[in-house]
């Protein structure tokens, strides 16, 4: 594999060490090294359970928010000054992709995501504009002003996976079952690959401009993947995230920027989500990591690839069960993450709304107190 | 194991050749035998999807509605007539035992069940009522009326699972990941253990109630078990579907009345629901069938059962994917399922409420046009 070509001055190749993201816990553990601490950061963690985030967002709407850059940015980096956590993630929405196409898109509160219109037909997919260049401009410039404050922290991209994408899309709306479509891909084939082609392409697009302006990671978040058997994954679902990691291929690989592959409820399909092309794999609450682990060794990618750094699995639901439960729980994650060839912590699912940003600081201590 | 003590004219037991559904396919299969065409119903096939049930249900709530035994009987009815299933489902709701007991509940429409008050301490768990025995005559009266016109069709009691239950009590409404009652069986297993044993006197009761008015078999269905970790589900939630399935123990057996456990995203936990006493188990449509059979032959229980009768599991996206499609993967579903010592066809989740009924008609036609 060659030398990633990434861009002069990002915080991975950058030589001035007070600035390089190169050397920090998270970058060494997704690279399968030996990190100086156990690196430890929490999916939401910017967001609702900050008091200093609810004070900022009064008044502004959740997608304006992310497209304020000053603001996108200050919200990004309140978690990371707050707990100490080894990344800041920015802070985005999965259906930004589409507001910055110009698609009418919402969130409305209570329900979340609600489209103008659904995009259900052949024409509705071919009437999708696509995402430009310079619509990103506010993405770019919130990423670089973050990673200016971060220095050696390192920032990891945020994009949705373009299931999770499309869902939302086919739907208008949240939904449980996305039976929409699901429907799609097995009744209307060529309809569905043109849709989940083009949520690829944004979200492919969207992590890019991210990474290209100093993240130093990347993660896409398939939030619903769960919902699919393996078949329906690998025949109608996998070709597309492999299609958005590719977008950003050539900034990865070993001395490149790392991957994450996300979902919940995805015990599975695991080893087609690696397979999809990324460097780690989040877990969610339900698995333990290290069956997590001996899943993925016994069913190594086309590639060879069988066991990869693991992200996870901290249950959200003992955040709020007492400090001893709480506790005997993390370090039990530790130990089961041991076995994996790298691991970050984090929560096996986004930090609740209500928890107390107390327990989320302690949380950090305690992984940081464990010897890696 | 000795006979099982079925009342009196019971449709398991009764001489009356015109009347007993012991010969019935659905029992057939479920105790294991080959039955003379391959069984099938459908989850809430009574309900949404009926233009005759949204007729009945005009100006009546949907809690009045099952209380009311005629109205529950002829709902219950209705697709029997209509599809030629080969059971028919009780017609109710996983919190009636609720209302029944006197705890108020309704539900909202577009929402779902809402408590007046969520049960969250152990003082609200010791004031709960205790479902009678009075309470729950107009159930008695409904399942008495609906065997009476399904002569040999079985009629399948239904109950909520203790957790799924004990789930809404501690949320006080639907919610999308149950962090109340997951954080609760932690922080304050106690309180835990006395609410979900409350739920477990009240689902094993109001099933018994059922049988023994009548119905030939039960289902417990545990919705929200597939939120759980193997680890919580085994130490938390096992014990109280086990004590459920334990009130109507004397009434199964291999000459009784099979019970059936059904819950969605359980592929992590099938041989653990089989072995909290059910005698067929319920898949979801996202894990092949011949696959779980795999899982269940492969984690045989204490008492040495592995392999056990299936139900399922046609994916309810695919009702609408146009028939070509639907019926191919129905004889896929069929193909997978003969793997396994008895085969109930199901979907591997509810009807949706939008569905075209005449495409259930037209699916159940293809499963009894397939020689079992």
């Amino acid at each position: 594999m060659t030398a990633p070509q990434l861009p002069a001055g990002h915080p991975l190749v950058t030589d001035d060490a007070t600035r390089s993201t190169a050397r920090s816990a998270l970058i060494t553990a997704l690279r399968g090294g030996t990190p100086d601490r156990r690196p430890v950061w929490f999916m939401r963690q910017a967001g609702r359970s900050l008091p200093e985030y609810r004070q900022l967002r009064e008044g502004i709407s959740m997608l304006d928010s992310c497209l304020q850059p000053e603001l996108a940015s200050e919200i990004t980096l309140q978690p990371v000054r707050r707990h100490d956590v080894d990344a800041g993630i920015f802070f985005s929405d999965i259906v930004i992709p589409l507001r910055l196409a110009e698609v009418g898109v919402d969130i409305v509160p209570g329900v979340g995501p609600v489209l103008d219109a659904p995009v259900r037909t052949a024409a509705d997919v071919a009437a999708l504009p696509e995402l430009t260049e310079e619509s990103l401009e506010p993405i770019r410039e919130a990423v670089r002003l973050t990673v200016a404050e971060l220095g050696s922290t390192p920032l990891i991209g945020f994009a949705g996976a373009p299931f999770t994408l499309a869902a939302y899309m086919v739907e208008g709306k949240p939904s449980r079952d996305h039976l929409g479509p699901r429907t799609m891909m097995h009744a209307e084939p060529d309809t569905w690959n043109a849709l989940a082609s083009w949520a690829a392409r944004a979200s492919g697009h969207f992590l890019r401009a991210q990474i290209e302006a100093g993240a130093s990671a990347g993660q896409l978040f398939d939030s619903w993947a769960g919902s699919l058997s393996l078949g329906d994954y690998l025949t109608h679902v996998q070709p597309h995230s492999a299609a958005a990691f590719a977008q950003v291929a050539d900034l990865a690989g070993p001395d490149g920027v790392p991957l994450i592959h996300f979902g919940t409820g995805t015990s599975e399909i695991l080893p087609a989500m690696r397979d999809a092309g990324a460097s780690a794999v989040g877990v969610d609450y339900r698995l333990p990591l290290d069956e997590a682990h001996r899943r993925l060794t016994a069913t190594p990618g086309a590639d060879g690839r069988g066991a990869v750094p693991l992200q996870g699995n901290i249950d959200p639901a003992l955040l709020e069960a007492g400090w001893d439960v709480l506790e005997a729980h993390v370090r039990g994650v530790i130990e089961a993450g041991s076995v994996a060839p790298g691991h970050v912590l984090n929560l096996g699912h986004g930090v609740p709304p209500h928890t107390d940003p107390t327990v989320l600081t302690r949380v950090v201590e305690l992984i940081h107190s464990v010897a890696p």
